[in-house]
């Protein structure tokens, strides 16, 4: 039961697949693999036990649709993972499996680890976008054109300062992120009440072990403490909004009767089933469509902060799925404003038209300057 | 690449089915044969080909993901699909097919049809619901309990009291949902730049054929003009807060401190990863969650609504997957409450206990003939 | 200590004294006079208690800040207000007065009164502007202009069919609003614990009279039920999205590169600080900012449905400011739009000139057609 | 015309007064007379023109009540305001007034005084509040009581690490707010479309001096680039969010039935107009609805990121009036939970009771090391 024709248009196929459920499946058996040695290095389990649950949890194949089944009435993927685990493995190994864990350190620990896989899977595109546009700002820095606010003709500017400003609001918007994600994607084990119970003391020593092994860092229980996601689901929309500027801007210069740039011509992109004759801002849609969506999204993880004690009933099941669609709608908008960003098309000469045509002079005062310390400092 | 481990928790298998690429497939097919028959019929296209046309659409076999990795590079399903199919159809076929017709004319038939199934859907579920919250409601209307306000004891009131105002809600969230969705589910047929050119005066009679065909009330085009979209999101997300209501009330109600109500026991469900003896509130979570999720994707619907000129860039192609969400979350939100509705243990010693407890009389006003009154206006 | 420079250039001075302290104070105190009376009707107080209690509430001064103070301290207006009265009464009317009331029945009271006040208020303004544009889109409704779909131009259109569909969005939006507050602002009369207890039975009785009193609709006590405060909530914001529709185009075709249409010229409106030579669209971006800030007021709302039991903690609490919000925003939209409307300034060269410049032709379908269907959709 | 029956119980009369219209007016005159020292200092204007500016904007009496009148009408405060200045100045004066400056310069400049000023607001209650709960927290570390997981009873915990989960959660918002005001609440100095036009290139060297008179980090225009701005607001929600979590959790135990801890007696807080028996949770109350509002204002802020070109159209309008709401409603939950952390009862008894009636044991695991990691990690 597929659902990509709802969902592809606005995102990518490689972050499509950071939150999938083979990958979902992965982090948590991952999980308790490593819990498990973690725990056989501390002693609280026999190293065979953690070896077989290792084995098992490296080799096991299930089937999604039946597991999700299962999970939509338990309420939470660990149940019928941790039982369809236990029944394949020995007596002690079973006992072994999940100790002093929960089931939120699973679905947290997922949650992390596709934030730091989908975080890191964007930097590529944002990388590339935040290059062509510091060279396109450079190259246009002193090219005379209108400047326009409050969609009104206002006084001439460098064109590149323009692109300057969009870059310097992705750059910024790609550090928030990035201390966002460091600071919240950390490791979650607290077990049942998140006090570390049943771990005879060494709860300090399996977390640091854990940490470790989950390449994650370590940190106290945070189960029903979630700003942390918060703050990383707002720097994604963040992001998709520092995008959305671009492709607003893109989208208003590549009208008809501005002409002053549009997106590359890339095949398949762009047509109208009814008129053979348009080139739509396609990337452009893409972003802008994103930027409607993302701030419901993160005013929906934002409302379930104030979680009932020691775990949440309502508030931390909400983000997974939000968070994920924030991932989504930030790699759609990065892969097509990169594209944009390294194929736009600049045509002088609708620039210096509009510009005579405005009849406001030349004057761009500092614009140069401040392409420069704009640029200087997104570093 | 499925995704259910993520999607699946907060929603049905039927309502997945409602959203999937095949259906979404089959409302576009149906689109383009009966727009064609429509067009014969008026002798705007030669019936030979109108039947080519519909005989393709309904055996044609299509891969979704390959189609949607098109559709994501064209901005939208139509382009490729057209494609495709001319690519079948013999040339005076493939020239008839689509006439006068846009992408968008496309999008919104599959939007509306997916909006009237979805509909259709949940009825069933919520029909349960409001039967037995009645029979519960009239059952309990005189038994004596605390009532609670600001989380604390206030005066006795009937208990049915309070399940006739969760009842009353969930009824009146139903009627304004069938009302918005009579309204705002219907025809979209207005070809390029939704003038209805092209089709030689006969616009208005094709409209006529193909809102028949396809079961949808005709209506003149209305691809920039989202209220009735907006309109249909919020009263989903009302019904899904209606639903919410009774949520909030179970949860607080199965504390172990409190005792009067708890979900019936379904095997598999509410159970703990971590400790045996737990009994969680897991269909209220369900709900209460979806709570959460609902609001943020109406907001994002709403913010679409500024639509430029004759087809907008970004926000309509915002709302179809937010829709989608939402009647997910509506699912999921329905069919677990209609589980508890049926099935909600009462604990009329807890009740008397608490009433007792508090020492405030038992004095329950005139809760009976306000449940009364209140199952009456629900009808 | 005023707030006029950041809430005022959203909204109109007549809706800020829809919802100033002084009618709040006028509400509440209308709702304790006509509360006395009902009850002296039905024989629960004295009549000339009742009389004395409504002597007093007419008569009364109240400092509003000394009492926000004692209100937010209380947590609700009513504690404070009902002690001040008492002060003032003789005993046996001052034990007389609130007879089965609690603070919830009169901030209720005082919302559905200023709901009805402002959408009275409204409604002045949208009918001039729906007027205004049935006769703009009438009269350009043969005038071929080039339509534009993604912010591109497409195929021609007849100009006055843009207007008509902004028409139709006005139109439909007044009446989903009419039929949500004719719903859903109607009396609330629950006391302490929404049983009418403490009424000797003839609450019932109270509440028609009350209802009849306060002219509002009687209903039973929906304090805990929100679901059409929700509804109300929603309508405002897809009005003042259709607005948006229409600022949005406005915006759009003011500018410099189109031209074919702009605001009203309007003495000390558009003008800039730095560059005399502007008109900017100001009436536009009004709307549009209301555009942004309303989807989420209504988000805030929907979010407080789950409610705790008889009376929530913190939801509706959170009702009040956000729908007088919303009210300010949709009467600073409506006003502007009224006065856009009435005023619109259409240049007809710039028109045919930029459908010149688009080589498309000037077929524009069946543009009349659907202008007077339109139109005669919205009655 | 006072609203503070609307707007007081959520907010406090010092947060209200930074954003009253005497502080935007003080602000906005600040700007205009520092931005004329520090042109004449660079020699761009003459040194007694800017004292004659400097005075008037030290002594001018303006009503705010018309200048928002006329603001309402031109679209933003600068144009009345610069108007009114200008009159009073002598020819020479009036013309180097606001020279090389626009209209949202000055709106810009009082929107990060404001937050700065907001800001350091907040901080006073908000160490209050750490430091009460960082003691609570390492006082009850060790005391065993039942935790709770999806409101059903669990395991035990240490009382002391639900507070310090509470400490943690605000003390890392705090610190989120810090970082982002001090990167975003910075010097906007761009004149007419961004360029620093018409300064003789001294436009760097005017900006510093303006920044260092303003106390403010010194920055490029960012007008149109509103990332800054979105991230306060993010950063506020989660604060508010933060708290909302020790909101929840002392409301739940404050229950009759469960009675764990309660807000302390205030008088003049908590009451019930209908029942006097009562002591309601209000500190709660009010900061739970600050948790309902603040997601949508902070929406409403992320999807005006878009903005067009050189100066949006609506978005960074919106942003003024939400960002106020969301320091209001931060300062308000701030002085309740302070209010509430450093008087909270907490019932010894009540704790044993429940955790002997939950059987589950008393095994609080690294409770008292999660304590103190927890405090030290907030510093």
């Amino acid at each position: 039961m597929s659902h990509l024709l709802r969902t592809r248009p606005a995102t990518t196929d490689a972050m499509l697949a950071v939150f999938e459920d083979a990958a979902t499946l992965r982090h948590a058996l991952a999980f308790e693999a490593e819990l498990a040695r973690a725990e056989a290095a501390e002693g609280l389990i026999g190293k065979a036990e953690a070896e077989a649950i290792a084995m098992l949890c490296g080799s096991i194949a299930i089937d999604p649709a039946a597991l999700a089944t299962e999970a939509a009435l338990a309420g939470t993927l660990a149940i019928p993972l941790v039982a369809r685990l236990r029944k394949e493995l020995p007596e002690a190994a079973a006992k072994a499996l999940h100790k002093g864990a929960t089931s939120q350190d699973v679905a947290d620990i997922v949650l992390v680890r596709q934030i730091r896989d989908g975080h890191a899977l964007l930097q590529a595109d944002l990388g590339r976008t935040a290059n062509a546009l510091a060279a396109l700002a450079r190259r246009h820095a002193g090219t005379p054109a209108i400047g326009r606010t409050l969609l009104q003709d206002a006084l001439p500017i460098g064109f590149g300062l323009r692109i300057a400003q969009w870059q310097a609001g992705i750059v910024a918007a790609v550090a928030r992120l990035q201390d966002e994600v460091e600071q919240g994607a950390v490791l979650q084990f607290g077990g049942a009440a998140g006090t570390r119970a049943g771990l005879a003391g060494k709860g300090a020593a399996v977390s640091a072990r854990l940490a470790a092994a989950l390449s994650l860092p370590d940190a106290p229980p945070w189960q029903a403490r979630r700003g942390g996601i918060a703050g990383i689901a707002a720097a994604l929309a963040i992001l998709v909004g520092a995008l959305g500027k671009m492709a607003r801007d893109v989208s208003l210069l590549a009208q008809n009767g501005v002409g002053e740039a549009r997106e590359p011509a890339v095949p398949g992109r762009g047509g109208s089933s009814a008129m053979a004759h348009k080139r739509n801002p396609t990337g452009c849609q893409i972003v802008l469509s994103a930027c409607l969506r993302a701030p419901g999204l993160v005013a929906g993880i934002l409302a379930g902060l104030p979680a009932e004690e020691e775990r949440g009933l309502g508030g931390w099941q909400a983000e997974g799925p939000a968070l994920a669609e924030l991932f989504l709608l930030a790699a759609g908008a990065t892969e097509a404003m990169a594209t944009v960003a390294e194929g736009l098309e600049i045509d002088e000469a609708a620039i210096a038209r509009n510009l005579e045509a405005a009849a406001l002079g030349g004057d761009i005062g500092e614009s140069e300057n401040l392409v420069a310390a704009l640029l200087h400092r997104g570093g």
